[in-house]
């Protein structure tokens, strides 16, 4: 965004990032279909890390779609999210349509400069950054970053579900502000992690900037939540970017309710540490090496990933493919136990073809 | 955004644009409760331009919100846009969670410069340009702009209901090209026009973004959804600006249903028409000067209006004011006829009163 762009150039300076050059995102399925239309329905997706099994909807008051959200039920929602999320208040949480409209907004807060981003990592991060002018630098460790006047990192990551100590980021972070350099932390797995890392406090330094996901844990990233957690002053200039009424209704009310919901919070984190424990057994029983994962997902590993692909695609589940790493496939979890057997049976015939 | 900020000095640059300083906005019952307390219920919010008689809400399915939104679908939903504004294609339209979030980042098009605001207006234009970096300057006249980089006008404007005609629009394109200059043109109230100007096509010219708002036309303010229209190229990096899965899934699904419905956008025009006449004989009946206004809402004149204003609002009733118009009141259309009768109820009292 602080490109200089006048009326005149715009057409030239967008060609790089227009929407003619799409991401490889996951969650897809009429790309799925359109890749394999004679797979058996219900397809089952499997190519996101988002909890398949929802926070109840209870029926909405029709005021929520019809009103503007009120400034007062935002002041609420970022107070909840504030004590969830382990924020000392309100003041240092900023309520956003999701996380990813907040990623170039993040990336503006400091001026052009050298980007680092952590790999192998969300493409979002890289595409971010070159938005708000950076020039990107990949980097595999924390201790290859120097002198970056940015740096984009998920922890725990993602794919590998890679977890960095507090206390490395924190120290990351002090050699950053040497240089005015602001750390991004995208903890958007990070609710599915066991309770005591997940409750970690998370008073973000000057220079942090932490993000988290709404939708991936509570299972309704159609919602589109999310929340920036960062000192008063960068969180009001974060506000300033997203205007009045950023949040919408029906996400202030569902927002509240879930994220004050400690019953149902502590029961998903512990449904979804035995279901990925299930599927780990699931996926090396069928003779593929997981190498990593977040409750939310778990990285596999074989010869024959591309090949695995098309054969589950052929049998109806979508899994995410990294055309980086072109020998592993992420694999969310099934919602319910006719998917955990339609994967079982779709692994067993590939195993047993090999 | 454009302005340069390390993470050191991002504390004294926000201070300007921070959330302390809220702008004067519609719609605020809570606020309007606290300067009311002893207020009849329901208050009646009478406070913005939004349609008080929604577009009915059918059942949601559970996917609109657990999954993430469809591309299929915004693609979709960006088509059936392009035909309901005027626009060639799709590939014109941009949909985002609400007009307002588009602002600073169509004020981030261009590079920092003068930016004319006109005025009286809408207080986000200039909140928008000063956040890209521009410095403001108001003007009350087209004739008055001169070689600004950045121009911000309402058409229909936004409280006076003031109308420019296209030719005039694109005449001031045309000379702000020159320039290398941008018109922004927010079209918020134009659905709520007569047929034959709504209908007018808006094939934006390379230097003109359209802004289009769903919430306030289709009563769905909560909803979140809004629309930029362009040349495909400014439509393009404003998409990237806001990442893959802007629009939400309910407003996706309403949303494309919704500007679909001929049958009940025209007969809500015509409604609105009506109810726009009754308000105009209410209001000069009770002694105030209609002085502007859309079908949304209505400007009125009093030299009373800080007296009004206070009288209503302790009858339950919340209206606009503007503090650069101390003379000035905006109503808005009461919802049912309960609502119209307390307003004629509180403004016959207040004629008597005076």
């Amino acid at each position: 965004m602080a490109k200089s762009a006048s009326a005149a150039n715009i057409v030239s300076s967008v060609s790089s990032t227009g929407r003619d050059e799409p991401l490889l995102h996951g969650g897809d399925l009429a790309a799925a279909r359109r890749l394999f239309p004679d797979s058996p329905e219900p397809f089952i997706d499997l190519s996101t890390g988002i909890n398949p099994n929802p926070y109840p909807l209870s029926r909405l008051p029709a005021d929520v779609f019809a009103r503007l959200p009120d400034a007062d039920k935002l002041a609420s929602l970022t107070a909840i999210a504030a004590r969830a999320y382990g924020a000392p208040s309100g003041a240092y949480v900023v309520g956003a349509p999701g996380t990813q409209i907040l990623l170039p907004l993040v990336a503006a807060l400091v001026r052009p400069g050298r980007a680092a981003v952590l790999a192998p990592s969300y493409g979002e991060f890289a595409r971010a950054a070159a938005l708000a002018g950076h020039d990107i630098t990949m980097v595999h460790d924390l201790a290859a970053i120097r002198a970056a006047r940015l740096v984009f990192l998920a922890n725990p990551n993602n794919p590998d579900g890679r977890l960095f100590s507090e206390s490395d980021l924190l120290s990351l972070a002090g050699n950053l502000s040497a240089h005015d350099g602001l750390l991004v932390v995208d903890k958007a797995f990070m609710d599915a992690a066991p309770a005591g890392k997940s409750l970690a406090a998370e008073v973000p330094a000057g220079n942090i900037v932490v993000l988290r996901s709404f939708g991936k844990f509570f299972g309704l990233a159609g919602l589109r939540l999310g929340f920036a957690l960062a000192v008063p002053e960068i969180a009001a200039r974060l506000a300033a970017m997203l205007g009045p009424w950023a949040v919408s209704g029906p996400a202030l009310a569902i927002g509240a309710k879930a994220l004050a919901d400690a019953a149902w919070i502590k029961k998903t984190r512990d449904r979804l540490v035995k279901s990925a424990e299930k599927l780990d057994d699931l996926l090396t029983d069928s003779g593929l090496d997981v190498v990593g994962g977040t409750n939310l997902f778990r990285l596999a590993r074989t010869d024959a990933a591309s090949e695995l692909f098309y054969h589950l695609g052929r049998a109806g589940i979508l899994v995410r493919r990294f055309p980086e790493q072109p020998q592993c496939l992420r694999f969310g979890l099934p919602a319910n136990e006719k998917a955990w057997r339609r994967l079982q049976i779709a692994l067993a015939a590939f195993k047993r073809s090999g």
